[in-house]
This record gives C-alpha cells, sequence and structure tokens, in this order.
C-alpha cells in the first residue's frame, strides 16, 4: 500500500487523527514545540547543554563517514555499538535539524537511512544469537525496536525535507519491511509483539511511532491495540496490565526503568496524535503513577537493587524521558522538577522544554521519598514491596521489604527479603544481577551463568533459606504460580513502621513470616530495625538466614574460628557453591551480635541466640572460574535440626566514625538483651533492653489480623491489651 | 619561680619579646584579630560556618557537666575521647570567649582547667600501654602533648579572664608539671622531646606555646632549641633535619600531614611572639616549602597513600591549619585559597580570617598539581618519589614512583614501587596502613600485626620481591641504612615524563632498576605508561612482580585455570600468608594483556612473557584471623630461576564504560606487541605495536647517565643516536 493512499484512507476513516497526522514533526517535538525552542535558546542553561551534546554528537557525525556495516556482533562488539550510535546520531541531527535548520543534519539523516534502506532487504536474521527473538540490525528483535523508535523520531525530523522519491523509497525498503518483521517476521517475533512484557512495549512502541511518521493507521491501530486489533493486547493492553494498581510493574524497579522508556515515549506520541484517547488519564492515570513509583523506588536517586538489577541512577536517560514527560503531561505535579534538577539535562522535546522552563521560574516542589506499600500484580492482589524511611533526607535509613510475586524471567528467589541503605549507603545489600551489560568479554554482556547460579538463588539474599535450597528449589514456572502476601502494614507513624508479610508456597510444608519495624525513638541515636522472622514447620528442617553486609567487620560478640590457610566452599549447590566459609562459631549466650563501620557509622545486629545455633562468616567468590562475581561479605545465622524457630534480630546503626577529625563514638550496639517471651500462633512478644537500662516491648500478631480487632495477652504476669496488629512500647515492669 | 619574677627577667633579657609575651591572646589570635573577627562577623560565610561549628561544640559542653575523668582506656576508649573532647571544647570556648565576650565561655575554661590541676598531681603514668612513652591523660605522652597545644590556646585566650590565684594554680599543678612530664618526665619522654621526629614536634610544640602563654622563658628556649639549649635539638634544629630540601618529610605524605599541624601551628605561635625569629623564613622558607609539597602529594585532594597511610583529604583540621598559616604567611601564594575553598572550612584565628577575607575578594589563583621529583633526605640525597602527572585535572593520570629512604618506623619495604591514579580513581594502589584508628575493638586503635606482616611487606606493593622475602628482610634498622636513588628523571616535557630509580641494598647481590614513563600521545586515548624493571644478579632467583589493581577483572589473553571448591594461601611469611591464590596460568606467547574496568574506563597491563613466565591471580585475607585486611584483587607474575630479567608493561587506560547510557568503547589494549630488542648494562630497548599498526620506540640507558651526554646503538640495522637518558620516538622501520 502506498503511502499517499494509506494517508487517504486515515483521512476518511479517522477524521480527528488527520490533523495531528499530517504534521511534522509530531512526535516529540511539534511546530509549536520547535518554535519555543528556539526562542528560548541561551535562556535554560540546562536545557542549552541537553542541546549542546546533541549538537556535540551531531556534528561529530557530520564530519565522519556515515558507516552502516553489516550486521555481526553481539552487545559491546563492533557493529552492535555503531548501529546504536548510529540511531543516536540520526536522532541528533534530526532535532537539530528542526532547531537550527541547518540542511546539513537533514542530509546526514536521509543518507544514512538511504543507507539503511539498501541493506536491509538483504539481511537475514543476525549472526549472533541472544534470545529465541533475533533481529536483523542487532542481536536482539528488542534491540531493533530500541533502534526504531529513535530513528522514527528522527525520520519525523526531516520527514519535510526527504523528497517523495526518497521518503518512499527508504519506506518500502526499510520502514515497512522492519515494521512488519519486528511485529509479525515470524512467530516469535509476533509473540513478543503481543506479550504482556516490556519487549512487548518497545515492540509497539516503535511499530506505533513509524506508523505515526509514515501516516499508517494499520500500523498504529496493530501497535495500540494489538495485532488483531481487539485490544486484547497491544500497548494499551499493556497499560492494564504491565502496572499493578499502585504503579508497580512486576519485574521490579531496574526494568521499570527500562520499561518506563517505551511507555511514557509512546504515550507522549500518542498524546500528540492522538490526544482524543487522553492516554495519560488511562487506568486512574497509570502512566503518571508508574512514573512517580520509579523514582520513590530509589535510594539518593540510585533505583533500588532487587530482582535482575545494575547500577541505575535518575540520571539515565530513560528516567530523563520519563520525568521531562511526566511533568509535561501533570504540570501540578512541581516535585518531579527536583528531580529534573537533580537529573541536570533535559530531553530536547517540547517536553524537555516544558520542564525545563518550570524549573527556571523555580517552581519546585521539593521532592520528598515516602514510606510506601506498592503492591504487586494486575489487581493488586499479588503482595507487595514495602518501603520504610526514616530520618533526615540525604542519610536516610530506608528498609524495602519484598513479599511480591515472582517478577518474570528477571524475578529472584528472595521471598520475604529485605535490604537497608543508612546515611547515604547500602548498609545491607541485595547482590542484583550477575551482568556486565555490553562488556563484550563478559559472555558477550549477557547475563552470565552466575546470575542463575548465584544471583538468583534465595541464598543470596537477605531472608532464609530452608534446607539449602532456594525457594521453589528454583523453579520459575512454580515460583510464578503463586505470591506472597503481606500481612499487614502500617506506614503512617513516622516513629514506628511496620510490615509484616509470609510466604507459604516457598517450600512444602514450611511456613515463612517476616515481621519488621522501622523505629525512631528517643533512645536510639538512629532508626533502627526489628525484624522477626518466624519459620513454622511440623518436619525437621535446617535454616540459614544470612545478612549481607558492606563495610568492615568490627566485632562480635562471637569467639568465632576464622580459616587462614586453607578456604572451603560452603556448599556444592543452590548458590551454595558461590560462598567461601571463612569463619565458623558457636556460642553459649543467649544473644550474639556482630558490628562493622561503613562509612561514618557503625552498625550491629544483635540477635537472639542459643547453644545450638551456628554462625557463619562468610564472602561470595567461590565458583566463580570467570571473576564475574563481586566479593562480599556475609554474616549467617544456621539453626539446625528445627521444626519452628523464630529469629529475632535488631539491625541498628549507632556512632560516628570521623576518621578526618579521628573522632569515634558509641562503637558498640546499645543493645544489652533481646528476649523472646512469647512465640505461638497468635502472638509474638519481644522484649529489648538497652545498655542504659531502657526497657521495649514489641508485639506482632501472627495470625487474626485486623486494624481494630482488640487482642490481649499477659506478660510478666500483667495483662497486655491493644487494637490492631501490634503493639510497642517502652516497658515497665 | 612565679610568673611575674619570669616576666621581670624576660623583660631585663629580650627586651624584642617582651611586647608579645605579655599580650594575651597572642598565640593564634591577637588583640588585632580578634578585633577584626568581630567586625567582619556576616561578612564571610564559610568563615562564619567555621565560627558557628566552634559555638556548636562550646554551647554544648556549656549545658553539659564538666567531666574530668581518671585516665583509663586506649584510643577509642571512653576516657581516651572524653579527653579529646574536653580539650576541643575548650579550645572552642576559649575562642568563643575572645570573640563574643560572653564570660560563660571562660567560665567553662577556667572550671574545667580547675579540675584537670586538681586531678593530675594525682596521676601516674596511664594504665593502658601503647608505646614506650606513655602518657598521663592519654596512653601516650604524644595525645598530652596534643592536649597541651589545644589547650595552650584556651588558657592564652581565657588568661586574662582568671584571677592570679586560679592561674597559679593551674600553671603550678597542671601546666607546669605538665610541660616538665612532657619534655622530662622520664628518660623516654627526654629522648622524644629532643629526638628528630613528628612526635617530638608535638612535644616542643605543645612545651613551647604554653611558655609563651605563661611567660616562661626556660620553657620556650628549651623548646625552640632543646633541652640543652644548644640548638642540636629542639624546634628550630627539626625544620633543619626533618624536611629534605624540597619540603618532603621522610615518613611519607600521611605523617606529613599529620606532622604539619604541630609545625604550622607553633611557627604562627613563634611569629606571633619572636617575629625577629622570621621563622617562616627559616631554610629558605622550608615550611612553606612543606605545606606546599604535602598539598601536591595528593590526588584529587586525597592525601597519597605511602608508607602507613589511611584515606585523609585536604578537608583534615590539621591541613586547614596549615593552608591557612601559609597563607597568612605567605600572602603571595594565592593558589592556597584555591585550597582553602575546597576545605570549606577556616581555622578560627587570625590565619583563618586572612584566608577567608582574601577568598571573598576572588583573589584565587587556581591550585594546579604538578609533576614533581621530591628529594629525600636532609640534604636532598637520599633518593626521592618522583609524581608524574598528565591529562585533565578532574580525571588526571598521575603516577607516583617511591625510591626513597626507609621512612622512619611508619616505612614500607617498597623500594622502586609505583601507584597509579586515573579519571578520579585508584588503579594501581598502595596497600596503605592497615589500621583502625580510633576504633577500640580493632587493636584498641593501633596498627595491627597485619601492619607488620603484610602492610609494610615487599610483596604487598607493586614493586618486584626476589625470593619471596622482602627487601632489607623487613629489617627497619639495615633498610634504614641505605636508600635507592633516583638515576635520572625529566618531569618538564609533559607529553613524555619519565624516570628511573636503582636499589642496590634492597637483596645482597641483586640490582633493581626501575625506568617508568607516562606518555600522552595522540595514538592513544588517554596518558599510558610504559613500565621496565630490571633485575640483575648473578646468582639464581625467583622474581615475583605483582599489580594491585581496583576494579572488577574484565578479560585477559590466559588461558587461566581459576580455585573454585577450595583456596589455599600463597605462602607462609613475608606477606604471602596473607594472599589466597585464586589463579593460575602459564602461556607460550610472548606477550600477555590482562584487563580490567573501573568506573566508567577500563584497564590493560600488556606484558611482555614467555614460557617460563608464571602468572597468579591472588587476592588479599589469608591469615587474617580478625578481618583486618581488605580483601583486594592483583595480577601478579612470577619470573622463576632468573639471573636476569627485566620485565616490560605497558599500563594503558582506555575506552569508555558507561553504564548509565548503556554504552561501550575500547574495551581491549590497543597494545598488539611488545618486544625488548636490546637489554643490556648500557640500554634497554623497547618497540611498542599498536592494534591501528602504529610503531614506537622507547630506548633508556642503563649507565653512564647524562644529560648532555650523546648515546648511539644499532636497532634493526639502523643507527639510533641520541642525547640523554631516553630516547621515545614513532618508530619507521
Amino acid at each position: 500500500m502506498k503511502t499517499k493512499t494509506l494517508i487517504l484512507i486515515l483521512i476518511l476513516l479517522h477524521p480527528l487523527a488527520i490533523l495531528h497526522a499530517e504534521q511534522h514533526p509530531g512526535l516529540f517535538l511539534t511546530p509549536k514545540g520547535v518554535k519555543e525552542i528556539k526562542s528560548s535558546l541561551g535562556k535554560y542553561p540546562t536545557f542549552d547543554k541537553s542541546v549542546d551534546e546533541l549538537k556535540k554528537i551531531a556534528d561529530e557525525a557530520l564530519k565522519s563517514d556515515i558507516i552502516v556495516p553489516i550486521p555481526k556482533d553481539g552487545g559491546g562488539g563492533y557493529t552492535h555499538e555503531k548501529h546504536k550510535n548510529n540511531y543516536y546520531e540520526m536522532s541528533a541531527a534530526g532535532t537539530l535539524y528542526q532547531i537550527t535548520g541547518r540542511t546539513q543534519y537533514a542530509q546526514f539523516v536521509r543518507d544514512m537511512l538511504m543507507k539503511y534502506a539498501q541493506m536491509y532487504p538483504t539481511l537475514g536474521l543476525h549472526p549472533a544469537v541472544k534470545s529465541d527473538t533475533p533481529g536483523k540490525i542487532f542481536w536482539q528483535a528488542l534491540n531493533d525496536a530500541v533502534w526504531l523508535v529513535h530513528t522514527a523520531n528522527a525520520y519525523d525530523c526531516v520527514y519535510n525535507f526527504i523528497n517523495e522519491k526518497d521518503r518512499s523509497y527508504i519506506e518500502k525498503n526499510l520502514f515497512y519491511p522492519m515494521a512488519e518483521f519486528i511485529s509479525n517476521g515470524n512467530s516469535k517475533n509476533y509473540a513478543v509483539f503481543n506479550k504482556m512484557h516490556n519487549h512487548g512495549t518497545w515492540a509497539t512502541a516503535a511499530v506505533g511511532m513509524i506508523g505515526y511518521v509514515m501516516g499508517n493507521k494499520e500500523l498504529v491501530d496493530r501497535a495500540l491495540y494489538g495485532s488483531n486489533k481487539d485490544g486484547k493486547t497491544g500497548f494499551i493492553r499493556q497499560l492494564d496490565v504491565l502496572f499493578s494498581p499502585d504503579g508497580y510493574y512486576t519485574e521490579g524497579p531496574y526494568y521499570q526503568r527500562y520499561a518506563i522508556w517505551p511507555f511514557m515515549t509512546f504515550a507522549q506520541v500518542i498524546q500528540n496524535k492522538q490526544p482524543e484517547l487522553n492516554i495519560f488519564s488511562y487506568r486512574d492515570s497509570i502512566l503518571l503513577k508508574a512514573v512517580n513509583t520509579l523514582v520513590q523506588c530509589a535510594y539518593n536517586g540510585e533505583i533500588f537493587f532487587l530482582n535482575d538489577a545494575l547500577t541505575k541512577t535518575y540520571k539515565t536517560q530513560e528516567i530523563v524521558y520519563a520525568v521531562d514527560i511526566a511533568y509535561k503531561n501533570d504540570p501540578a505535579n512541581t516535585s518531579l522538577l527536583d528531580i529534573a534538577r537533580q537529573q541536570e539535562s533535559f530531553v530536547v522535546s517540547d517536553a524537555g522544554l516544558a520542564a525545563a522552563k518550570a524549573l527556571k521560574k523555580n517552581k519546585i516542589k521539593p521532592f520528598t521519598y515516602h514510606s510506601l506499600l506498592l503492591r504487586d500484580g494486575q489487581n493488586g492482589d499479588e503482595g507487595g514491596i514495602a518501603i520504610l524511611r526514616a530520618g533526615e533526607p540525604d542519610k536516610q535509613t530506608c528498609l524495602t521489604f519484598k513479599a511480591t510475586s515472582h517478577g518474570l524471567s528477571h524475578g529472584h528467589y528472595d521471598k520475604l527479603s529485605i535490604v537497608l541503605y543508612d546515611n547515604g549507603n547500602n548498609i545491607l545489600p541485595d547482590y542484583g544481577a550477575v551482568r556486565f551489560l555490553n562488556i563484550e568479554p563478559k559472555n558477550a554482556g549477557h547475563y552470565t551463568k552466575e546470575n542463575y547460579s548465584w544471583g538468583m538463588q534465595t541464598i543470596a539474599h537477605n531472608t532464609v533459606t530452608v534446607d539449602e535450597t532456594s525457594h521453589f528449589d528454583a523453579n520459575m514456572k512454580v515460583s510464578s504460580t503463586y505470591h506472597s502476601d503481606i500481612q499487614y502494614s502500617n506506614l503512617t507513624n513516622s516513629d514506628f513502621q511496620i510490615v509484616s508479610g509470609v510466604e507459604n508456597n516457598a517450600y512444602k510444608g514450611v511456613q515463612l513470616q517476616r515481621t519488621t519495624a522501622l523505629i525512631k525513638n528517643e533512645d536510639f541515636e538512629f532508626p533502627f530495625t526489628i525484624d522477626i522472622f518466624r519459620v513454622n514447620s511440623d518436619s525437621v528442617h535446617s535454616l540459614d538466614f544470612p545478612f549481607y553486609y558492606r563495610g568492615q567487620m568490627v566485632s562480635t560478640s562471637l569467639d568465632y574460628q576464622k580459616y587462614t590457610t586453607e578456604l572451603k566452599a560452603l556448599g556444592t549447590k543452590n548458590g551454595y557453591q558461590h560462598l567461601w566459609l571463612e569463619a565458623t562459631a558457636k556460642t553459649d549466650k543467649s544473644n550474639t551480635s556482630f558490628t562493622w563501620v561503613n562509612g561514618n557509622r557503625f552498625y550491629s545486629i544483635a540477635t537472639i541466640s542459643n547453644t545450638n545455633s551456628q554462625f557463619m562468616m562468610t564472602r561470595i567468590g567461590a565458583g566463580d572460574p570467570d571473576f564475574n562475581l563481586r566479593y562480599e561479605p556475609c554474616f549467617m545465622i544456621r539453626q539446625p535440626n528445627v521444626k519452628k524457630h523464630t529469629f529475632v534480630s535488631i539491625i541498628e546503626p549507632h556512632g560516628l566514625y570521623d576518621l578526618s577529625k579521628e573522632v569515634t563514638v558509641n562503637y558498640q550496639t546499645s543493645i544489652a538483651k533481646i528476649e523472646l517471651l512469647k512465640d505461638d500462633h497468635e502472638f509474638t512478644v519481644v522484649r529489648i533492653q538497652t545498655k542504659t537500662n531502657k526497657s521495649f516491648l514489641m508485639i506482632t500478631v501472627n495470625s487474626n489480623f485486623g486494624d481494630n480487632k482488640v487482642h490481649s495477652t499477659i506478660i510478666d504476669s500483667k495483662n497486655i491489651s491493644f487494637k490492631g496488629n501490634y503493639y510497642f512500647k517502652k516497658y515497665m515492669k
């Protein structure tokens, strides 16, 4: 079908869409926006800087030969990086053509597109295979889609510059076949295009965007409503399915960051092209919610490490896109400008300029991190993640508590795991993914095999492993059919925040129940954590409970034996093969403490112990033939031969270690004693005594939950009665 | 002798000194300075902030009970930290009394001094023993001296406030006996007071300062000219002996930082009290030189890790003192203001105000790091440290080359070792000291035993260990009688900087000769290093040459075997007991490469190898029963059974790893081949070929050095003739 004919059909069928469909540029930039940007240059230094960055890329490109190599290499390799560079260059040059009117930029885009159009029909599937959906320009169809998203923008910007003959050549040889390949090139690509998954989002965004530029309603509708155009798949359906009602993306924050890019990008295009769809209001403004949720899933601007994750900050381009576009479509949310300020860059588009202008006008509402419960699952009924925060912004204590569904192929077997940040540092980290993205010698930039043998396994996380076996025996299919549940939570009292989760299916016949509270109290220097982990079974098991910590070990109440001339791996499978056993200890004391230093603060874990408890200090790094792991330390409690056991621990930041001023204060835990006074199906009752002789009583209910239910129990011959799911009080004997 | 009588004698004997001797305050603050500070409040925000910090300390102190505990604990323990806190509080309160006139501050100082004066006569030696010079208030006489330096300032500030009776009581019971104890309390203290060592500097500064406040010429002269007042010891003599003519302090930069505090502090006091001594001009302005040298011994404001060293930046209070006082006494050196700006704090004193005022007036000359050769030894003839720098300020490549004398008790056995920084990161680090300063559970804050068994040993450093034995068999007495030598250096051509050092005595019958060049060249992305390490002997030896690296291993040309289920320590002594052997490799190739990533850049070592070469990947952490070590990795070359061997290596930063933009460029070394074309007593000739087919020839002379000597040698049948000690050129066949 010829473009002209198509446009004609569009005009007849879709009167509202026409106005916008014919306009170029019309994806990220509009003629009005271009005019505004031109008249704004020199007024908004950070926006100017972003323009300059594009200019640097485009000017560099203009100086070089246009090279469009035959696809050959995987991620990190030459042809991969070259094609990636090419789309950045085209997008930059196209945008600059609009802003400056310099025809050289447009010629560059046209000439490169012509080269791609010459090559594309000759291409078979990419020779490097990454997944079962190979691309043509890249090793994965996913990367082809990303290429097309950027290139659609470039083409949109120079559309009116290119003569009709060349346009026709490019569309016929490159864009149509590519859109066809991505959406329907083979059964795998078809499946991905119609899948509820971030790869599907990239695919629909790519096809939809090039469809809009070419004025091809068929492609646009395919993108919006799925291959069958029945709305059962496609971009709009993804909005229904891929986010929970709280805007949480089931794969976790790292992939939420990645997915948000095509979501917000394509949504902005839809908003420009079919404003009547009110895409940003769709499903109670789910996309705007998702952006807010994403920026909340961070500590000091660094996205949480949950499931497969690498280090990513607010400054990544995808979050710049997300924030600028979210602000443009929700200008009342001025706290987004505070993020834009931290990002120190803008998308060079209508949305970016809107954010830059507003920021200049000092319309900022300071962005603040909140404590949040983010429900998982399309309907919000598949568990969730709790984020508990306390203390001053920069030095905030932040604890995440994970009780979600599996999280698709990037999920980890880490039910009820916690991560702790404090004072600007990651104190009890999650390992994240074992991957060296785009580093070719590291398994071609893929996830390494240790991602599966280590990163995903339960023992790699701050939660309980039963019988040295991962949750659901590390079977994703099984794990994906279940989810943990949040039993109760209360995050509204900033002095006492609590969340309680349960996992009934990770091990047959074993119930895991964890209740974690973050407490600000005048008798403690900093917010501290009470952590109660109950394991219940009718049969005998061995429990391993690791605390991965960052920093230098300082002291412990244990009389441990460390291996100094020889180390052995702790096990042979399920992640244990990746731990060196560095030291072991037993104790006859009812309490055990372990202290380390990180930054200028000390941290202690004080935990209830008994003569049956075994303690291990381990270090990641065994079973690592290719130097793929980070060799980080761990303090681990093993409780063998138990049917029921409850770990009760206090995780406490304390003191000051100022090496610059050579000042040390409070290097010891302030906890004198932790006692488990009661632990049954109704209640767990814990008493804490500090070294300054303050006592605290904490009770969590273990069943019969309800904010308005009244409970009572007898402690030390005294009746204690309380309403709701928990009780915490300074204790008087 | 009563104070009044003494002053009378002083008046008679020392007419010039009188004027100043009677003035209070007169140490750091002068009446003129106080007046100026008062009228400046509110004008210099950073200075105000420093005043506020003192105010916070002092006001907090005023609210609390005055507690002067009986000395009991070591560093990090309660009484230690309390007494330290007390002197900070007194100094702050004294200073604020001068600035605000509030008598509560003065009362506080007086009352605390009275308590000290009551306690001091009852004290024996401190019960916790650190060194053979125990203190009374602290575990070391050193700390007592530091206490007195601060307290002398406090006393000076409130001198006129305290009535004569109380002054007399305080001086008689506290200051006189303390000054006496520090300078002459026992034979050890006497020896330290008269020793050419930083402990002696603190001791003389303390005694001299309290002497000035009390108007006691005896104490002052003792401090300035030694116990015998003959100038053979004492503060002035220290200026002759403890710094090299280049202002380098033989213990190394970390201790230069510590020593500079009493040096500059006391010098400022002397300048105020006896300006006729022109102390800052003494010995060609050695103190001002020493401050400049100190700030040059840093990378991005972090003091070099050489010998015993922990992390210290420009922001430490001692460097704030040094910079403010240096500027006050050398106002032409406005680049110091750039350091003051980075420090973001000032001493609340005449000097601090002078710096703050000048900084406000924008008199800054940007501080720049230079390449430098710092000679060691009183006469500058005991080897030295070369600092080679290239590239943009923040991302500068910086290589240190150590060929000094031993460096007293804090010296390491690391002749000809190098350290490399690049792109803001420490790439090839020096381990520094094994110590947790002021952390009581870590060997009471002392150096741990691993400082001796690991930190000081040769194998812990980026230099060659012969026969698995440390230099001088780790015997400090022997090591201290020798020093390495700089054979030649040229740091003036920013495109090609070179230094060559030799060590003839570390091993009997073995000569170590290292020549290292830092090169900026258009065929390389970043400055790179050529490193030629020659070992010469008539007998057979085994050589170990480690490269400690920071970052994640990426790739190597070696087919290595890594231990995955069991690790063993590499050895049993001389530091080898602290290395886990992680992997081994052999090769039949003439070149070997090893690549890692740190920050957003890749690094490769390319090195000449042969079938006799053994390669080991090791990790620090064995033999560490108390978790005192950092578990860092190392790439090590072993050349067994050689009489003569020359290691030739290229250390090359390359590429870009931008995880935020997901861009990877040039992850492989650009070196294709390194050849050793000639290696004899006259010349070492190296040819380097890049993967882009560029060739370079480098020659270093190994004897017959001289900038004007002409050498010639035949390479590839061509005669190459050159003047000076080296030759480097793009090579044409």
